[in-house]
């Protein structure tokens, strides 16, 4: 899918679309009666009849979703009519409700999008850090304020921008670690998959109720937990995760944008036939990549307080609005991460350095203001080398917690 | 287009999606080779060639979109490829920059979502308007701070609602009225239009460009104005505007979800077979338009402050991000709005007033206790009807207003 | 009161600080008791009694504003309290509600900020249309996504900037006009007071209580108005107009800023002695007022979205949360845009344009790419000048808007 | 301090106040001070002239704070002027720029206020904890969608905000472990201070001179680490954390306010004498800590998002306007949580519940639909008891996960 709205849209794939989350519903479902039969409950083959059933669309359901409120409920309905008779259709969502598909379908999708955005924040890792070790000899002027400053390297710079990329990948996947299966039936008690239990005789269904829920988890993969329908830091977790990833590659894009102006240019990005034209100026190579992750960082940030006004308006066992504005928040900042940090990686993977730029900026007397300033401090000393402290022994740091933050990913 | 993740998308039909996005850029090419045309410049008959230049898919412009960072380059692209040799060919875009057919693209298609968006303000505030006065004589409690305060009567909180609604499109219908044609070409000087026109002899080359504009606004049905790339106001001011109905149906919804709970029991939604059930608990009937509704009115604020951060991020004659930010934005903002426009249309007109159980509401005792307070300050005299004060004179004046409102809309 | 968390904020002075509220508040109940006198409820000369209240402070009523969840009962307790057996503390605050206090203290507040704001966009108008004027000569290079573009003057530049100003106007005039007096009683009824009036045999209690109201807003100097006690359109008007206002300042700001680093230097901050200096880097000359200027446009929409997600979740007529969170949101917004209106009429005031730096950066020959190709179009005809466009005419209705915006203003 | 805008902020005393925070950079430029001698650079007993300075107040800062863009300069100004002659005057601050001194102090006095949110949400823990423990028993209704659902306990209620909570300790503790100096100097690479030691003779610079931040951050009790200056998800961490405690205030006392109605009557507000009463109505007892709680709930989501979009927006090595947006916005959100962690712990500990009124909700008939409908799964078998699923084992993992989250807490 593209979005003509939102160009490079296409980078994220199937990844929090549509078909994807109605995909993770079935899955749930399926998965849902497989464990309901594996445990006895459900007859052996219950979940066999499941494949007949044939495809669903998303326009199937989307008037009914919101007649309903949600798109389980038609889901549900459509899946049993076309199972007529079959015992499977009695046993299908039994003991769910639609939370906790939708919830766990959610998370499905969210973990995929966030691992996608993790593989690319460990590329990013590899090459700032190969950056920041190649240029630790490249001078450059440091600015603040807009103003040039004290003498810089472009491989400390670099080494910062690793420093963000590392700090949001501990982000991301402490929170991946923490998304977890969402089932607690009606209102979070799980109350009607231990009624059946109790039914057959179980000797302890609340136990047995929470085996099932064990059971889905690791059939899907995921970390089995007690319902957190109302409990919604999982979620408000991964979004702030997925904003500071981007405010990491917005804080990279605006060093990249404003050092390939010409009145720098100290830094291009990646030029590929046909990028940056515009449509009357035949010379113009515009950053867009740059560009594109600036839009990004800008609106990543109020996706995810909304999020945090609707987990901080929860009421109930389950509220009534500020779960449903969770899912397409959800979708937008997840597919949009995805799409930045693809750009994130090409921007980085193919930026040129114009070393000669840079020395030029270096060059500028009044980079030497601060260190004349120390005359008056202690005299000077014959000997003296670049004004640039600990520099390399920074960039040593930063690069050591980039292999610590990776070591375990092989 | 449904949307899974936001049910009720498909209420908004084409309104502000990408083939209608992209429609209205062809418009706005089309357009504006007509005005060419007219004005002597480009050959008499130059748009008749666009009619066989055939269908233009999304499809094929996303990816190229995002290396020029706009769809409009590849747009005029892909048309001046399959034009050929024609000389439309090269009098097609001419003059204006991809941020002209954007921006004015995105007002046609946002002027269409406001027209959708105000007229069911207007239905919404014939049903209010007759709500007030059916219920002047309607007593109930009202509620300060999740208490009892003193008696109300329904038709007063119908007038409150109508306040808001009538605040609304008030908002809404001046925002909308400011949406004009943007076109300055590169830079914002309509360079390239006046010196085509120098370069035939024009005498007045400024002059000439400028009343090209405006030929080309009364051709989209616009207002013309200079160019407003960097000065967005006409934006923010839109999105401002449908935040502001967004919190009057967000208001609106709060008070349904609050009072058709079983405890209150005083307003019900309408009620539609399939409408509000549960994918588990079969007496459900749960409040699915008001749910949705604050939903939205959860989201939309935070839309509105992306916008005003990107207006407030423009820098040089297109800035490296804020520009782009804008439009995806402006999407999921309209069609939300025209979504819950709608939901809220429906829901006022089928909303059902329980008056037996705010009669029960408004005879606790203690809704009289300011009234009985102030014996303390003036005796009581005989005869004391209800304590409802200006009630009915308050109602009388929101009519008026309402009246007032809508006077020139036939 | 400074602030240095925030520099700068002694700029607001005392406005919507908590002194102007108190006094506010105060104010309100004055002139309410004036009110009640002059319709012959209270004795004729009760407000006097207030005269010889004393001074309240702040610390007096800490504690029990949070007792009570909002200043105005601490407030009335202890006046009544110090006016002991006096026949004015039964009349005071006698028909009011404390929401009607604090709203209208609020307004009263916010009117005061936003005419400050507007007297500062007018001396803004009035500096950049001089600007325009002078610099319609000055030519310097149009710059879109970071790269430069084709020629453009520093007049037309200015001339965009006042276009953001103008519109920041008319969006805080509108909004200004709007505030008015917002009295209801305990739950938007006006009960009490018309409780009084039929007490004492009138005629037509409502009536009269909303002329009492009428007469209360002509003491203020506010409009007159049925109850908003529950409809916030007025609130977040005032905010979304302000934060207009803070987007036209960011994006002048961000030119200023960029045009000011030395591999520009088409722009300067006004230079005063110890403005911008560093703590270690004798040489710099930082853009402290654009910077700040920037911090502000930053933070402001965020600050309007917070009431307008209060707005949309008013409930009752009296909601549990969404009003309190109102009155420290207004005051940062109204404070910290006075100072932002302050610090940027002194940039405007005092910006040295660099004409020598822009006119080198006008000579960049790519600026004449787009030209070039129109040669493809139509042949060049001698006499060529500048490639500007309708740049002076644009500049023209500039000023022509600004002549308008404020004509009425003397 | 109290603000009367936001009653109860005299709870946060003086954390984050403007005196705590010049107190903080006094600290950060003593301890400097001391480092600098105890290194050998300055002399031994240099920090010692520091105590003859006298006290700075805010006032003597402002003006310049904002003529310098950060209240740094002037302090280090008004002291080496106070110092006159000493030598401590030339080592004061030598090696720092203004950013360190900021950055650490908004460090120091941040840490202290998250760490009274964490005393905060222990207390919470633990009362949540009796109260889940308490009410195992306690039957209600649970509600989803507004709407009676199935049956609950209360002990199941007060386990899932004890989830939130312990969620939200789990987000501030993991935080404030991050919470590290920031030394950097002028623009991040330690040049000053590894100047001087090559100055003096040192045989690696950059090793001491990161050894000497090391000796502050030992000082201040903080982790050492290399410069974040531009690197800010330390910072934006916080914020989330600071959040997600927010929400879960938020998501309780929505509950609380919900179930306080007397329509409801199955919770109350502890009453305190003159808490939650009106300035008209004599009956009302306002849930005003709820009511409090929810404002700073609505609030707090927009506050991170700006230290997002501001983190997003670091360009060069400090940028113009980002950096100094955080220092109010941490200000606001760190003393609103302290107040609101405050009135939090009030609340639960003294949160009356009326079983009765409870129980009378858990007869409702419809809680058994669901129950019901599962005989056409499985026939009902005798003995079956309350429907409350593993309502038991659930609140049990939830009293397991509090014990782990606070062992090391003593």
């Amino acid at each position: 899918m593209a979005n003509l709205f939102w160009p490079g849209d296409e980078r994220a794939g199937a990844l929090l679309d549509q078909q994807r989350f109605l995909a993770a519903m079935l899955e749930v479902e399926h998965q849902w009666l497989r464990a309901l039969s594996a445990c006895g409950l459900a007859p052996a083959d219950a979940a066999r009849s499941l494949d007949d059933v044939g495809a669903v669309t998303v326009e199937e359901l989307a008037t009914a979703a919101e007649a309903s409120g949600n798109p389980v409920v038609p889901l549900v309905q459509l899946m049993r009519r076309r199972l007529g008779d079959d015992p499977a259709a009695i046993w299908l969502h039994r003991g769910l409700t639609s939370q906790d598909v939708v919830d766990t379908a959610l998370v499905l999708c969210l973990r995929e999008a966030m691992a996608a955005v993790l593989a690319d924040l460990r590329a990013q890792s590899m090459t700032l850090a190969a950056l920041a070790e190649r240029h630790r000899g490249t001078p450059m002027a440091a600015r603040t304020l807009t103003q040039p400053a004290v003498p810089l390297t472009f491989g400390l710079k670099a080494a910062t921008w690793l420093d963000c990329v590392i700090e949001a990948a501990r982000a991301v996947r402490g929170a991946t670690r923490r998304l977890a299966v969402q089932i607690g039936g009606a209102a979070g008690t799980l109350a009607a998959s231990a009624e059946l239990f109790r039914r057959v005789g179980s000797s302890d269904p609340a136990a047995a109720s929470l085996a099932l829920v064990a059971d889905l988890a690791d059939r899907l993969g995921l970390p089995a937990t007690t319902p957190w329908q109302t409990v919604r830091g999982r979620l408000t977790g991964a979004a702030d995760a997925l904003v500071t990833a981007g405010d990491a590659w917005g804080r990279i894009a605006s060093d990249v944008a404003l050092l390939g102006r010409p009145e720098f240019g100290e830094l291009a990005e990646p030029a590929l036939p046909g990028r940056g034209g515009s449509s009357t100026m035949p010379h113009k190579a515009n950053p867009v990549l740059s560009v594109l992750l600036r839009r990004h960082a800008l609106a990543a940030p109020a996706l995810a307080s909304t999020l945090h006004v609707a987990a901080a308006s929860y009421v109930d066992e389950r509220p009534d609005g500020a779960w449903h504005v969770e899912w397409d928040t959800l979708r937008l900042l997840g597919r949009r991460s995805v799409v930045a940090a693809s750009q994130a990686t090409e921007l980085l993977g193919g930026l040129t350095v114009h070393e000669d730029r840079m020395a030029e900026s270096a060059r500028r007397d009044e980079l030497l203001a601060e260190r004349r300033s120390l005359d008056a401090v202690v005299d000077d000393r014959p000997g003296g080398q670049a004004y640039l402290g600990a520099a390399d022994r920074i960039i040593d740091r930063s690069l050591s917690r980039c292999a610590q933050a990776w070591k375990d990913d092989g």
